[in-house]
């Protein structure tokens, strides 16, 4: 089976691509081929026994989408994207990457489909930003989509998209709408929502972590490695079962930070706790105050995906997946 | 005032410039100037004092949403589309006009936007079909849309980039579901959803017209006349109170074939019944079975949008607008 991953070179594409290399197999079938692919050009899999090609890719390219369409891979997971800052900030590259890349993808697969009836299982990563303010709690499956960025519209777009082109038969496709990925690995970062993971993050490494907001803020979240995990079930789930509601609110943990600290507390010690400064900052708070507290998804809960049911086991895979084991 | 009429040879498009024509105000403005596009050159407007431009433009083509723009006309009213099933059957154009369209009209104002300011407002044509079975009875306006259709879903994603371009402030936009339009004037068409009217507006005319569906099935309409005042209404509506959720589902009437027929008997007696065959359509009756039945409609209720109340009432306009005033 050959794999392509476009956006592999990402924190969820890397993480994506290492399970890949080291189980070599996705549902019943051996991975014997992986394409990875991305504006810059991704590592080699580590350990991986079959092919792997690594591609610098810019799917808003003319040509490129065809040319990784060319080898007629049977899983696309298409994880690439441009941040909503920056997407916020240049409208112009947002639209031009999170949409007509995304879109130049579907329709390559569309002109290979009709060439000589190719059908892979597209895998699109989409983010819980398609929804906006007002928002009830738990927001249910069937809510509508209203965003409140430009990063938010584009995946709603491409949702709608995926769902379309699988209706016609091009591809069969499935998208897949991530909580809030907690914790981040990596550096600390720019974007507003970086305090949810910095916060446990660097404590648990004995650095200071800036709060800037509230402790009753609540939020939505899953782990680097069940986001991971989503994407597997997605691509080797039966489709049928879906229908033609291809879009998919993923299970996640909904926590506040008041929750999250505490459970920090019990894993790793009131010394850990006290690296939290408090710096409140009324502009970031607005914002989370904006965003979703918590899905329903039930749907994809009943799809077979599952995801981690405390804070506590949030920050033990993190310690086990990124500091060894231990702290 | 300038307003620009995209889409203005169609049924509301020409009854929208007959309205504007004969009023030369929109809200407390005068229309002193009318710019009237189509794929075919419209009819200039009847008894209209100011300046009419009739244009045949492709907003698909490029450069021709530049020039319409270029005139910086106040408001727009965006109705232009192929329909559900050619753009169903034809894919490529589906897309290109439908959204693709709708895409270029929006870039060319953003970027006449960047250039002096320009911000007019843009009142698009959605429609009921940007929602797809299963659905609530009534569905209510936070209900998600998952068209089953691509002239639904091109629908669906244009109310995604007016949303989003208005919240930047690019225009200011409103996007307008319109239930079904009944009664159609004009000749029975091809149209799956075609006998609604055709079953009210042969026999009134002493035709002979085919029922193909069960007269319990219940579906969602509103008179030309009511869909040319969304328009309107929509035009000069104070949009702050509307918020960024841009795209409102209309009010209209829900009502069964029997309710429709009953309203005939009730207006042009026993013989116009008398007139409807029943020739049952197994196909028919399972794509209405699948849409919308009706729409709770509160938020545009409440921003004051009103739609007929009865049958009789649509019947009646129909007789008004269509008929001389008696059958």
């Amino acid at each position: 089976m050959h794999t392509l991953i476009i956006g592999a070179a990402g924190m969820i594409g890397r993480k994506l691509t290492q399970r890949l290399a080291g189980q070599e197999k996705l549902g019943a079938h051996a991975v014997t081929e992986l394409t990875l692919a991305d504006v810059v050009e991704p590592a080699p899999p580590e350990g991986f026994s079959g092919t792997a090609h690594c591609v610098q890719a810019d799917l808003s390219e003319p040509g490129t989408a065809e040319d990784l369409v060319a080898g007629r891979p049977d899983v696309i997971f298409h994880l690439a994207a441009i941040v909503s800052g920056e997407a916020e900030k240049d409208f112009e590259k947002g639209y031009r990457i999170n949409l007509d890349g995304t879109r130049a993808l579907f329709e390559a697969i569309r002109r290979a489909h009709e060439t000589d009836g190719y059908r892979p299982r597209v895998v699109f990563a989409s983010s819980i930003a398609v929804v906006g303010a007002p928002l009830p709690f738990p927001i249910p499956d069937e809510f509508h989509t209203t965003p409140l960025t430009s990063y938010g519209t584009q995946k709603a777009i491409c949702e709608l998209l995926l769902s379309d082109y699988s209706r016609h038969g091009f591809f069969d496709g499935i998208g897949i709408r991530l909580p809030t990925v907690c914790i981040r690995p990596g550096k600390p970062n720019a974007a507003a929502s970086g305090f949810f993971s910095s916060i446990l993050r660097e404590p648990l490494v004995d650095q200071e972590a800036v709060l800037p907001v509230p402790e009753s803020i609540r939020h939505w979240h899953t782990s680097p490695r069940s986001a991971v995990g989503f994407m597997l079930h997605a691509a080797t789930l039966d489709l049928a079962a879906v229908g033609p509601r291809r879009n998919l609110s993923m299970p996640g943990l909904s926590a506040t930070v008041g929750e999250q600290i505490e459970a920090l507390r019990r894993v790793a010690g009131d010394a850990a706790v006290a690296l939290i400064r408090r710096e409140p900052d009324a502009l970031i708070t607005q914002m989370c105050e904006g965003w979703a507290a918590g899905f329903d998804a039930s749907r994809a809960r009943a799809l077979g995906f599952t995801a981690e049911d405390s804070f506590d086991e949030i920050i033990r895979v993190h310690i086990e997946d990124e500091l060894g084991g231990s702290l």
